[in-house]
């Protein structure tokens, strides 16, 4: 796998890949499959091991078949079929009962979603952490506080990274609620399960209805997804879920966008961690670009936009399945997710080796330290008074209490301040 | 006020009008001196009314001068206190001490998106009762499912109902959870608070800093807000409500885009309600066009990009405010709210009214049978049978469970299934 | 008129107001009605002064009733007509025949167009001016080029002038090529001109077809518009137009970007033209905020997602005129083109009064030396050869050359380098 | 090469592919090295052929080295040196001198647009001949026409096909112009070509400026591009071109849009040409989907917001290079390129076999009469007469006149109407 056009993507890994989402198609009829079968809609002997049915050699096939029936799983299930027919033709037989296309790829979708959350927890938590120590450690280290690109007040650099880790913290809370929130999609051609509740009525289980409605149940509890009534057209699971990870590229931005001001050269106050090679340039031999604030920067301009295609499409869901809107929804999704989980993890680099050099940043604020505390000196003149102290540290305001606070917000999981 | 360009754009009223953002602008600023003083960080002398010191009349002045500094509050500010300065020079000399521009601004805008959802809630509130109602009404009338614009199998009408009541409810609980992390903005000039600490310090307060925190959850408080750390690079309190919005226009796109499919004339299952002189064309006198439909359709196509540019703005807040991003909010924010506000009051109307045949749905359901049954059919088949039953209403599945489970949810507000 | 959230939009003064597209629209009414008769489409009893009809007094009444019927020119030909009716009912009733209101709303927005081209080109003048001017002046001005944030060789800070025109005459040509396929649209309720033709034959008029399409060209003419066939939705003269507003943003949004960074303190090489009372702050007396590149920047973040809206409402054009795309175009075509236009008077300002401070570029660049002459010093490598010139301004290349081949393509107009 | 989330991707086969960008990347260094021997500002002996140095099995260690530096060249000339160091060390070391990687990467991505445009000039070329075809052949088919979802006034189908081929023809247009704009990139690490003026210069080569311009010249010939003064941050070639893909796609998802529309049951006017296992469901054996315009409305869904990046970023274009807006372009443009030729492809082959059901349009129009023919009475009605033609046929207007003007401007290349 490669990806010339957006580098450090493979920091991804194999995330929302094609064989990712095959994976997770094949793993969706396979629980279908087993639980048809334990809630005797199916006969027994349909049960059957899909593994290895299908892999990567398969995909350029799929991909290109994909086109015919305008999804990916059409052209999946008759591989599947197909593979199984003359070994097991029960189990081709009775494979997909009761779903539709749409049914395995949102869940499919839906499980590569969770997986992605996964991955970015773990790299909120290490920013988070990161974060939090950075607050911690220069909590009364100063440094020139800047608003519209001029110097406005001091701050401390702790501040900042306390900013940085509340913008985490938002977006740690809206993951966590997309997520509890991520549910595997089973209704059946147009949401109503008729199928399973034909299949129920033909093998004559009691309560056809109930039965359908309990399988869904069933079949996202083995997936470990929550249950939610059809949602064909009602796009929230996604919609959020999206919204999660521009949440995410937007608290990554605002470090990498203060890193990228930072790192001037005549600023010098930040510096990305050194790593051999990194920063390089074709034919400059000095350089040392800041390349991870520079990519992170990248899918941080990218995201939202992308994210408009996902939305677009949750409008313009109608009938019982739209024919556009919900075909626009997957490589957006898929953008999306790998160049959140990608900037996540650059990120977590990012914060987690930054080079913070407080003696320039405590020498800026000494020379700009007229600038820095005008505010200051037009409250001493409310009491007639000139303000004697011109140390920008001493200017700090409620800063360690603040910074206190938003630690404190860090370690509690879910709580929003 | 006349908004050519925006048909329908007076049912949102005066919400995030300017006459709005200014007099939440003179309520904040109202506010935080009645707290410095009661707080005694200001002296007691200078608490003062500020009522109709200013007014509709002074908009087009303020909205010029406010190119000058970047934003309204600074030229409001100015109006505010020459027009204090004769008659309580004390009180114009304490007003806004310790805030920013920006925090009178964002709590002012805030203010403005609380009096949005208290209206798109009652919309949400109205829709869910009209389309609960159409859900239970209709569990039974068949009509036929379609997915990608064809025929698929049949559904009820109230099914329908029932998943575009999904997405009001989704709609409900994003606006309900983004309502309430509605914060207030109370950081001074770069966040730290620092200038509230000096007028303690100054005032002989004991724990500055402590007091300037009270000071920010106390105003908070009084103008019915959350608290929380200063958020002036950290957008989560704004983004998140753009988020609620997009999930009403999306919730709303979905509905008006069925009606606009049902009620062409060689389908006309779904009308929208009549209204003298509504639908009517300047050339055509017998035109009666979905118009509701039209213009919510308008503004669902319209809200994702404008909400890509709140995201855009929250990922480049670099510094302590940014020189751009922090601008490029609020007319955005405006144009959505004002848009979600229009288009759910449009919608209310629309899913109040709805005229539904449900016997041309029947007809179109029987004569389109041997489609909408292939499914049924071809499970049959896996019986070796052959259906005996064709008619298109003893295919519902388990619609009305699916039904039932949607309307418990309606219920329970807050509660997503 | 006001708007405070959108600092500086009093700038595109009448450009698209609700005002200018009312008198727009009346006079397409009036042009067509005075073709009509002209053309004896009409009894010459029929022509009529629309002057005075109407007035801004009317347009909150317009805009509340634009609703019932989608746009704002049914509520308006009512008016027109009802305020004729009296004084002289031929022409209330000969007004608009042959005409369906897409065509005047159309044609009206075109009119807006143009005379935002109109303006924007003079913008574009002035700069191309300001521009040119610069780039001559500091052909040799050495400054440090930047390339991802960091030093990367020197160049002067003509040949950065000249950049930015390029950018400037991109749009020049974009705009001229956009606004001369401007056309007006007439082609009746379905694009057939088929009610002029009915005229025409009622009227006894040879060659009705031939009649119906001299009309509308002979109307475009008047009105100084193109001739096009009907284009209710086929929207390229729209989209082109956008296209080239977004083009000039961009152009803007470059400079704006360039004079953040650049008029930073710790770099100061730029300053914005100083101006009494400009970029204030509310709490801190010291600031001079860039307040010009600040809000221009924020319209150059806002217009391509404004943008995206336009080209998505074309992609959606279906049937003879869209329910919802069509609708959607309006108000994102006025926000973008205020938007283009106050970022396009303040890029006028900005670039003519830019304080350019040649000493502390060449401060940086000589500081940096080691760093911006690395490039030269791996070239002289090749040649086994160590460079004796360290000084940054004689490392410039062919800047002169390539500054003089943007100047000259300046001289040159709609011709494109 | 698979790609499962955008099904019909692979109609775009090697288009902006992977290997593609590698190939073009190495195709501008050849062509360079070429150019710079021929020159003389290199040793004859370092020409050398660079066919076969690298290849596919490369890319996936280009893609992950191509982080370090932030781009895809670095690692790939890395390569290239290394793997000619042993056999000719002079090539290696004269490769890529005087040049820096934006220029050859953005050169490349310019010859790989190119491709693009040749491409879809051939889909444009088809689309044109089956839509004349289409608009003769059906010039009188008469039909509703339709205005906000609702019958109008008849049309005919060719008045139809004649505005879907306007929106083609403009495609074209924009499309030609931008494609006669793709510049090569040639201007060094910040746009002045000094490091070729410094090769010549110790090459001894008079006029040194005056070569580096030649050269640049001579380069674009060379490789079939215009050449242009250098725009590392004035990004017209990539953002004009980006403008006519969206174009491009516009006018497809209007084709598409109406067939969705008119292919429906209840309509079933149009319908998409048959192909054996296309439009099929994994539940409904029945469905025969109209997927080609789904997918193709799909990608006219998401371009107009993919290509808002590249206008985001062209807006971002600050210093000499900008960290993340430079960056951020590329997968916008590729999605793009890629989008806009598999729905160029559908696009063909939907209007080439498109199956236009004239008798049904036409009983759909008798039955509507009453409706379509309204704007008629009314005309009659100022003329105090009853109308006693009530065939929709007889009230097609100018309909064939209009048609013959389209056919004439797609006769008359780079014509724009």
């Amino acid at each position: 796998m490669s990806d010339l056009f957006s580098p450090g993507d493979d920091r991804a890994g194999n995330l929302f890949s094609d064989t990712a989402l095959m994976e997770a198609m094949v793993a969706v009829e396979q629980v279908w499959l087993n639980e048809l079968v334990s809630a005797d809609l199916a006969p027994a002997a349909a049960r059957q091991d899909l593994t290895g049915l299908v892999g990567p050699a398969d995909l350029p096939s799929i991909s290109q078949a994909a086109e015919a029936g305008g999804n990916p799983l059409i052209p999946l299930l008759q591989l599947l079929r197909e593979r199984l027919q003359e070994s097991d033709p029960l189990a081709a037989q009775w494979l997909h009962r009761g779903l539709t296309s749409q049914d395995v790829v949102d869940t499919a979708l839906v499980v590569c979603c969770r997986d992605v959350a996964d991955r970015l927890g773990d790299e909120l938590k290490a920013q988070t952490d990161a974060l939090a120590g950075l607050a911690v450690q220069h909590e009364r280290s100063v440094m020139a506080g800047r608003t519209l690109t001029q110097h406005a007040a001091p701050i401390s650099f702790g501040l900042k990274a306390a900013s940085w880790l509340t913008g985490v913290l938002d977006a740690r809370d809206d993951l966590d609620w997309a997520t509890a929130r991520l549910a595997g999609q089973f209704g059946g051609a147009v949401g109503s399960s008729a199928a399973v509740v034909e299949l129920a009525r033909r093998r004559g289980i009691e309560h056809p209805e109930r039965t359908a409605v309990a399988l869904a149940e069933q079949v996202n509890q083995s997936l470990g997804l929550a249950f939610r009534t059809p949602w064909h057209t009602a796009r929230a699971p996604i919609t959020r879920f999206v919204d999660a990870l521009v949440g995410c590229t937007a608290a990554y931005g605002r470090i990498a966008g203060d890193v990228l001001v930072l790192a001037r050269p005549e600023i010098a106050e930040l510096g990305e961690p050194l790593a051999e090679g990194r920063g390089g340039s074709s034919t400059m031999p000095h350089k040392t670009n800041p390349i991870l604030s520079t990519l992170i920067t990248r899918t941080a301009l990218s995201a939202p936009a992308t994210a408009s295609i996902v939305h677009l499409a949750a409008a313009g869901a109608v009938d019982e399945r739209p024919g556009g809107a919900w075909h626009a929804e997957w490589p957006a999704l898929r953008t999306l997710a790998r160049g959140a989980v990608a900037a996540g993890s650059q990120t977590t680099e990012l914060v987690t080796g930054l080079r913070v050099d407080t003696e320039r940043m405590r020498c800026t604020a000494q020379s700009a330290a007229e600038s820095l505390l005008a505010e200051r000196r037009s409250i001493a003149a409310l009491f007639d008074e000139e303000p004697t102290d011109t140390e920008p540290e001493n200017y700090l305001g409620a800063a360690e209490l603040l910074i206190d606070a938003v630690i404190d917000r860090a370690r509690h999981p879910r709580e929003d301040a």
